[in-house]
C-alpha cells in the first residue's frame, strides 16, 4: 500500500527516477500461461518514446526493456514479472541548477516539504519517465485483455483550444499524425497551436480519451470498488492529470434525467443492450456491456522557458526560465499511459469478478 | 479489499441495503483519545436527511445513529467503532413491481448480470441510503481533522444549467437555502428550474464543490497514492458521480503553461506560498499547503416518472414510469457525502505521512 | 489493513468489546447465492458458548446473532453481511477494581502503553468475547467450504500434560465430552487435571488440532501468500495462541530428509497422491490435495486467583488475585475459533486461486 | 496482495527464479533520509551465501547486489528502492531431468497443479534463492531498526536431535562456527551429525531462534494485526518452515497459569518491567517492552540422494535420487532470512503505531 504499488489482485510496483540507473516494474499476480516476450513490452514502450516528432523532446532515449523473471519458455509462470529499462543519457548537469529552487507547476516544493530533500535530477521520481514502469505493466495487462477479445482505442481528443470533430473521427488516423488525434484536420490545427506555444517557450494542455470495447458486463464491485472509481484513481494517479470523466461526465450534470438515462432494448434473444451510452459503460459503477469511455484532462507541461516568479529553497525571490529539452505537450505521449492504467485496472476487476457468485466457484472446483 | 471497504490506515467498512434491517459502518484505525459521541455523528447524518424541503423526497427517515463499540468514557479507544442506523420505513411493496425489469440509469441490470439476482427493494445496496455508513465515518474523520485545524466548505456549485456566480459567493448562505448553494440568487433560479423538472416528472444533475483549508503540505505519496488520485477514487465511488476535477480541472487542459503554473513567493520568513492556486492544492499529487479544491459531477436522479423504454428480465420490451418518492436532485443531499469521502481520504493521507521521514520516526521513538 | 480487518478477498471486520453494547462482524466479499440464515451462524456461536460444563465460566451468555444485511430471500447477495450479538450481562462493577492495575498475562499493560488508556471492563477489546465476530464469519466460510465438499475435524489434542492417544482417536467422541477431546480416556484424565487446577485457583494450557479434508491442490500462492503462512497468521492472531505447527511441525526439525519427505504414488490414473503426510497438506506452502493438519498452542487462562505480583498504573507494587468467573482452560472453547480462522483463510485462498491460470480466465469469460 | 508482496506500510515485492537472469526486490515505503549503500545490503547477503563451509552447497554464487533506485547522495529518498542480484551460474542442464517428475518434499507437484506447468530449473520461484530479495529488504529494515537502537541476535538453536545448552550460550560464538550456533560444543556435535547425514546422502532439520532487543512497548495492533500474528506469517512464509513459537510457545500449553504469567515490577520510577518473560515479549499480541523471542522450525532439506519413491508427471512410478549440489541443512543459512523477515515485520508495526493516538498526531502536525 506504499505509494508505488497499485492493484489488488493484478499488482504492480514501479520504481526508478528520471536520472537514476534504471526504471522498472514488478508485476505480481499475472496468471500463468500467457505468451509473453520482450517485444510485446517494447511495442508499448515505443509508443511513449520521445524524439519522434517536432513536438516532443529531442532527447534520445532507447528505453530498451529487459524481462528478468516470471517468464519461462515463452510463457508467464504465475510468478512476478520483473522488467527494467536502463537509463542511457543522464545529463544531470542540466539539473544541478534547479536543485536550489522550486520550479512552478512541479513537485519540487512538495517533495522537499514531505521528505526534507529531493532527487532533483530531472524531477527524480516525479518525472514523466516514472511512467515507463506503468506502460511495461500495461503491455502485460493489454495482452491478457486481448486474449479475451477486449480492445482499446485511445487518442488525444483536444490540445489547448483545439478539439476533434466527431464527424471526422477516423481511428486509422490516430497513428498517422504525431499528435495521436483521430481527426487529421484537428491534428493540423493543433500542430500550429503547439508551434506557436513552443516558439514562445510556452506549453499546452490536452485531453486524452480512451474507449474500451467488448468488456463483459459485471466488472467492478458495488460501493468503493466500482470500476469507475478505480479508473478514476488509476487515471488521476498519472502525473499532470487534473480531471476525469466517464461517459458524458460533466455534461451529465447539466442534463435532465430523461436525457441522461439510457433505455434498454433486446434486439435478439438473450442479448439486452442499452439504446444510448450516456453512462459510458458502467451502471452503479459496474460494467454494463457497452463501450467504456473515459477522459483524462492533462495540464500543460510545467517546464517552460517563459520567465516565472519563484523562490529559492531558503525563500529568496527568483525569476526563472526552465531550461532543458521538454515536450510542449504531455497529452500525446500520455495516450499509452492512460491506456495502460485503464488496462491494469480492468484486469484487476476481471479477476475480482470471478468469485462473485457461488455457482461460478462451485463450477471451478468441480 | 472487497467492495465495501475503503482506506488503508483509516479504514471503513460500510454495509446495509435500502430496505434491510439496518445500515452501518465499522471504522477501523481511528486513533485513541478522540472525544466522540453519537451527537457528533447525528449532526452529519442530519445533513443528508431527506424530507427537508420541497426538492427532496417526502419519505420520513429518522436515521438515528447508535455507536456500539470503540468509545469508552466519551473517548475513542483505538479499537473499531461500529455505528448503525435501523431502517424505520420499509415500504418494500412499492418496489415489488420493479423486481422484474431494469430501471434505466440504475444498477438493476448490472447487479443482475454480476450476481444472478438482486435485492430489488429500493435499489438494495446501490441505493443512496448506502451513503449513511460513509457519512457516519466521515463525521469521525472530520472530527479528527477539526482537532488539527483543518476545515471544510462544501456546497452545490451548479444545478442543471444554473451555476453560482463567484462574485456573489457567501459561505453563510450555504445552510440558509435548501439547495446548499453559496449564492442566494443562483439558489432561487435553481429552485425554479427544479420545480419545472419535478412538474414534468423529470430530474436534474448538479456539481458539488469542496474546499479544504489549512491542510499541511506533504500529504499524499508519489505515483499511485497521490492525494489527488485517492480523492478521485473516493469521490467517483459515490453513486451518480460521473466526473471529478481538482483545481482548474478540465480548464487546465485548455490553458498554456504560463497561465496554469502557480509561481511561488515568500511573504514572511519560513512561509513559502503560491501566488495563485490553479493546481487546487496539490503538486505532483502531494498537498502543497494551499487550499484544496475539488469538484464532483453528479448525474440527474435516474428515478423519473417520464415514460422510458426498457426491458423485463427476460427481454420483453416495456415502457416504464418509475414510481415512488424520489429527489429530483442528488447533488444537494450529496454535499455531506462528498465532504465525508474527502475527509476520510485526507485522514488516511495524514497518517501515512507520519512515517515518511527517518527523523520523524527517530523523534517519535526517542 | 487496520487491526480488526482480516482477509484479502473474503474480508472480515470484527468489532466490539467484552462489556460494550454489542459485538459483531462485517463479512465483505462473500459470493452471491449462498443459502444463509441466522441459524447457520447460531450453531457456530453455540459451540463457543460458556456455561456448558464444569470447566467453563458460569456466566450466562445468550449470544443470539442477528443478520442485518447482505442476505435477501434466504441467499447472500454478494454485498456485505453484517452480523451482531448484543451483550446481555454487563457486570462491569466486577472490573472497576482492575482499572488501576495490570493483570499479569493480560493485555492491560500493553493497551495502556499503546493507547494511553483502556476500556478495562472485562478486557475490553482483548477479551475472548472478541472472537464472536470471528466465529460468526467462520460459520459463513465453513458454509462456502461445505458446498465444495471441504470439511473440518477440530478438537483439543492436549490439556496441560494430558495428551490424546492416537490409537484411541474417535471423532464422534469430540462432541460427547465437555473438553472436545477425541479420546474419552484422555478427556477424563484432563478433567481431573483441570479440577485440581480450578481448586487451586489456577488454570491450564492446551493444544487444539484441526484437520481439513478434501481440499483441492493448488491453494495458496508462492512466497508470502503461502497457505501455510496465512494459516499461521490466522491462528496466531487468536488471543492466547503462542505457537503454530503444520504437519509434523517441530518434529520435522528433528527428522532427517529421508524420514520427512513424502513420496508420491499414482494408485489410479489421473490421481497422484502422497504416500505419507508429514508435510500436513502443503508443499511449497501450496495445498497438495492431502489432509491439511494444523496445531495451535494455547497458553493457560491468565485470569487466576492464585496471588500474583504486579504493579498499579503508577508503579506501586501489589499482590492481586483476579476475581470474576473465568474458564480454567481456553483451548476447549477455542476449538471453533481455530476452525473459523482456518476456514476464513482457506476461502480466501480458494478465491485467489481462481485467476492463477490464463486458461481458467479465458474459460470463465467465454 | 499478490503472492510476492509483503507488508502494509513498509512493503516489499520480491521477484526472480533460481536460474533466471536475476533476482531482486522493490522496497516501497522506506522513509527518506536513511543512510544506505550497497555495502549495507551486501553484508546481509553474504550471511546467506553458500559455499562457506563443509555443510553448505559448493556452488559458487557471488550474489553481488546493485541498488538501482531510491537512494540519492547516499540517502534514501522516500521512493522505492530497487535492488537486484544477477545470477552467475545457471547450470540448468542439471535440472532438465527433473522437469518430468515430482521431487518429494518439493513444490514441483503443487506448482504443476496450480499453474499447469513450472519453471523446473532449480525449483524456479520456490527455490531458496528466492530469499535473496527478502534478505536485501531485511538489510534495509535492520538499518532502520538499528537507528532506533533495536538489535537482533539470531542463531541456530538445534540441528536434528542436537540442541544448544543455554548454560553454554555465547553470542560471540554464533559467527565463529559454520553452523551459527551460540554454543561451541553443540556446534561440534551438530557438525558430526550433519557429516553422517551427508555421508548417507541424507539431510537434517533445525530450529532457528531470534531475539530482538530494545523494542518499544506498544507495537502491533489488537485482534488480527498482532505483532505476534504478523511475525508468525512472516516466518512461516519462509520455505521449509513448518512451525513457529513466540516466548515459551508449546511449553506454555503444558504449563499452569501461575507458572506462565509474568508478574510486573517497578524497579525505578516510570519504568515498569516484567519479572519473567514467558510471553516472549508480547501481551495481547502487542510488544511489552521486554525481549522479543521467536523460534522457527525448519524441515530437513528435501533434496537428498537417498532413493525415494515418486511418480512422473503422467503418473508412472519412479525411484529417484536427487542430484545436484545441495546443503544438507537449511537452518544455518536461513538465520539471516528469519532475522530479515522479523525486521521487516517490526518496521511495519513501528510505522503503524505512530498514528495510534490522537495526541501523537496532534503533536506531529503542530
Amino acid at each position: 500500500m506504499a505509494g508505488s504499488t497499485y492493484g489488488r489482485l493484478f499488482q504492480i510496483s514501479t520504481w526508478g527516477e528520471s536520472h537514476g540507473r534504471a526504471l522498472g516494474v514488478v508485476v505480481d499476480g499475472c496468471p500463468a500461461g500467457l505468451a509473453l516476450c520482450e517485444d510485446d513490452i517494447q511495442k508499448f514502450l515505443d509508443r511513449r518514446k520521445p524524439g519522434q516528432n517536432a513536438f516532443s523532446t529531442p532527447r534520445r532515449e532507447e528505453d530498451s526493456v529487459e524481462i528478468l523473471s516470471g517468464v519461462f519458455e515463452g510463457k508467464t509462470t504465475g510468478c512476478p514479472i520483473s522488467m527494467l529499462v536502463y537509463n542511457q543519457t543522464q545529463r544531470s548537469a542540466d539539473y544541478r541548477e534547479i536543485a536550489n529552487y522550486y520550479r512552478p507547476g512541479h513537485a519540487d516544493y512538495t517533495f522537499d516539504k514531505k521528505y526534507g530533500f529531493r532527487d532533483y535530477r530531472g524531477g527524480g521520481r516525479s518525472s514523466g519517465r516514472e511512467t515507463i514502469g506503468r506502460v511495461a505493466a500495461g503491455a502485460v495487462a493489454c495482452k491478457i485483455l486481448a486474449s479475451l477479445g477486449i480492445s482499446f482505442t485511445s487518442y488525444v481528443r483536444s490540445i489547448g483550444p483545439v478539439e476533434i470533430d466527431p464527424a471526422r473521427f477516423c481511428e486509422a488516423e490516430i497513428s498517422r499524425n504525431p499528435l495521436n488525434m483521430p481527426d487529421a484536420a484537428a491534428a493540423e490545427q493543433a500542430a500550429e497551436y503547439l508551434s506557436k506555444c513552443k516558439a514562445n517557450g510556452d506549453s499546452a494542455g490536452g485531453v486524452v480519451e480512451c474507449i474500451v470495447r467488448h468488456l463483459p458486463a459485471g466488472l467492478g464491485d458495488p460501493v468503493f470498488e466500482k470500476l469507475s472509481a478505480n479508473l478514476a484513481k488509476a487515471i488521476c494517479s498519472i502525473g499532470a492529470v487534473k480531471s476525469f470523466e466517464i461517459g458524458d461526465g460533466f455534461s451529465a450534470s447539466r442534463a435532465r434525467g430523461s436525457e441522461n438515462n439510457d433505455g434498454f432494448v433486446c434486439r435478439e434473444p438473450g442479448s439486452i443492450q442499452k439504446l444510448t451510452n450516456h453512462s459510458g459503460g458502467t451502471l452503479g459503477g459496474i460494467s454494463d456491456g457497452s463501450e467504456l469511455l473515459l477522459r483524462a484532462g492533462f495540464k500543460p507541461t510545467p517546464s517552460i522557458s517563459v520567465p516565472q516568479q519563484t523562490v529559492s529553497r531558503s525563500g529568496e525571490p527568483l525569476t526563472v526560465r526552465v531550461k532543458g529539452r521538454h515536450d510542449p505537450l504531455i497529452a500525446a505521449r500520455a495516450v499509452v499511459v492512460v491506456e495502460s492504467m485503464a488496462a491494469i485496472t480492468i484486469v484487476d476487476a476481471l479477476f475480482a469478478n470471478m468469485y462473485a457468485r457461488m455457482d461460478a466457484i462451485t463450477d471451478f472446483y468441480k
